[in-house]
């Protein structure tokens, strides 16, 4: 039996202990003195106390957890006045970024109820998501910057559960989920920390391959799907364990399968179509259909959701342009789970995918030190949002083309060339 | 029946929904298009969510509940290095501070363990402690001063109810701590908004009474007990609904049954001992025994809790002085349950009272708009603490000196002479 085995022997109670142990040691590399401010769904409150309790014994000085409360957000689409759709707590955003910029590591728990806001006005939600966006602006650059270590992990609440196995009981469902999670974190391996090590170990030699290929574009060809995607200037490909300017390596997402990159704001052409559904705040968009013209969206359909995706589109100016393209085989442990998860976190790492708006610093090379100016110059996107959805399938070829218009293979039908 | 006559058919649910709508329209006063900051532990979620709809019915833009979690402040003396202990989410309270400025109101729910940190050591409680007061300062300030309108609730969590009913199950003491939770907060009336209203207008005929009266000292006498408390220059007696700087009518306390004022920093003499234990941040301090010259605690003694106390004390110059005397009928329904709570909130409002540490602006004439200087001229104390004990029984009797030295009976056994 390796220690890459799976080890039979582990309770639920065990494998959510190492999750937690996982996220503070893998997920956050935490340091003695640090504090944590964590966010999560109350649903979460057992996996917080693993992960407070390991976040202590690994010396946090102390662990803060905003608690958010599904319930209380549905109250607010009930009764709130209308006018207050607009209003975000920028208070605690705010005391967040200080937090970070004195220090403090920063831990969220994904696995909200996919489709919460369904059947909500799609205008109030629009609001809202714009109101809570602007807000969290200043937190959310020290963590896209990296200033500091971050990481999200997941856990498998009852609403998430019945939309990821909808012909199961419910405790049926959430026990299946916890299994799909607990396995995509490696944490029902005999040693969770050496196979995130190795893990790591291949995610490296990817970026490396790709970061010496320079490729000036990826260009997607499948169903649906002529898509070209420039890259940005000096481009850096990352993947798995990452170094904040902090100096701690952390790795931002617990599961993580992808290696990504910074596409060139107006170098994206062509159309695509999304693979799986995006679960977005609340909503289900699915069927997605857009067209690029010099790396800006001017055209988008929806099967479903396209009243959000439209509102979302219209967020501000980097929301219609590319701020990511990241690649997943077809064949990575998650999407051989063949499950639907609705949860970014998890489809995003079980295909190739791109994402709307923000691009982060980390993929342009010296970025992380670099002006926005500096970073704009090199086609790196600005919004508010940072939207990731996918566009990967077996069905997908992907060449690199280079600077002087070779075209080699990168993937063919969803597997590494 | 009248208005003011109990209402036998009430379920636990619409007496705990009442509550909630106490709490936002009489406690807050909460006006249409106010952000609300609310914190509570995780225990009093139900009650958090009946006030999250009230306040949204009744216009908030934004609920946020700061929730806090036990397990994890036990965590935390359990597994985080000794360092650790001087270090406050003062990002977190800046937050809430910066939220008031804004305008937002303030609704804390108590009702938490009493002996949570019985057997911890009492130099990390203290040095906890002091760190968290001094991070908390910039938000009381906004608070004490009344900048905003807010209030204190409680719920029923089983440690509490334990603690109160030691000789029933949990189901049953639960239950019997809410029932007089309820009585107390008068939600178990027919129409609880307008007992609150006979009974503001009854606290307030008392404060008119002791305000001409401009007494400058009271002399308690009792068992143990022989205090003059000096009252400050200009001090103003308050009690039930008060008005905040930012023009909204609030009560502060939920339930409350005291009328008190500020009294003289330097001007506090002779000896007292308390007549219920105190809970303090999760530490029992039980017969306290103390003597003050010139103001000042100059000798202090405790049967339980001593270590804690005399650390309470050495906080800073103002914790050895008062902020607060109050004054309660022994008569009063908190004190007729015969309960004794372990919680400040009901015990202070069974029994008279005096508080160590800050003083409330508001219980000096004029003292909303007086610079720091001004107050501590007019003998207003300053302190990180502000800590209510019960120094009043059906065995005291209570003088007020005039300034020229005349002697009138205030309280005679513990009831208004
Ligand atoms: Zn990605
Ligand atoms: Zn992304
Ligand atoms: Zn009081
Ligand atoms: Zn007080």
């Amino acid at each position: 039996m390796t220690k890459l085995n799976k080890d039979p022997s582990l309770t639920h109670e065990q494998k959510l202990d190492r999750l937690g142990e996982v996220a503070v040691r893998v997920g956050l590399g935490l340091q003695p003195g640090q504090e944590l401010v964590m966010t999560a769904s109350l649903d979460a409150l057992p996996l917080v106390r693993r992960i407070t309790e390991h976040a202590y014994k690994a010396g946090a000085s102390l662990v803060t957890t905003l608690f958010s409360d599904e319930e209380a957000t549905l109250m607010r689409y009930r009764h709130a006045p209308d006018g207050s759709f607009d209003v975000a707590s920028g208070w605690l955003f705010d005391g967040m970024a200080s937090a970070f910029r004195n220090g403090a590591a920063r831990l969220a728990i994904a696995g909200e109820n996919p489709s919460l806001l369904a059947g909500q006005d799609p205008d109030k939600v629009s609001r809202a998501n714009r109101a809570r966006s602007k807000a969290y602006m200043p937190a959310l650059e020290l963590i896209a910057g990296f200033d500091i270590n971050w990481t999200i992990a997941s856990f498998a609440s009852p609403a998430w559960a019945r939309a990821v196995f909808p012909n199961e009981t419910e405790e049926v469902a959430v026990a299946k989920l916890w299994d799909a999670i607990f396995a995509a974190s490696r944490v029902d391996l005999v040693d969770p920390i050496s196979a995130w090590g190795e893990h790591n170990k291949a995610l490296h030699a990817r970026t490396k391959l790709l970061n010496d290929k320079r490729y000036s574009a990826l260009r997607f060809v499948g169903p649906g799907t002529d898509l070209t995607v420039g890259l940005a200037d000096d481009h850096e490909w990352e993947g798995g364990a990452s170094t904040a300017k902090n100096g701690i390596v952390c790795n931002p997402n617990i599961p993580s399968e992808e290696v990504f990159t910074t596409p060139h704001k107006n170098r994206v052409s062509g159309h695509v179509t999304s693979t799986k559904p995006l679960s977005y705040q609340g909503t289900l968009i699915e069927d997605i259909s857009v067209r690029f013209e010099e790396g800006r969206i001017v055209d988008a359909t929806a099967r479903k959701g396209s009243d959000v995706l439209s509102k979302v589109l219209d967020t501000d100016e980097g929301a219609r342009r590319l701020g990511e393209v990241a690649l997943v085989p077809d064949s990575s442990p998650i999407s051989a789970s063949g499950l639907l998860f609705y949860n970014t976190l998890f489809d995003e790492n079980a295909a190739c995918h791109i994402a709307l708006g923000q691009a982060y610093a980390k993929c342009i090379r010296g970025g992380d030190t670099m002006s926005p100016e500096d970073l704009a110059a090199r086609g790196a996107n600005k919004s508010l949002i940072h939207i990731d959805w996918m566009i990967g399938s077996r069905h997908i070829d992907i060449d690199g083309i280079g600077a002087n218009g070779s075209v080699e293979p990168i993937m063919r039908q969803g597997e590494w060339a």
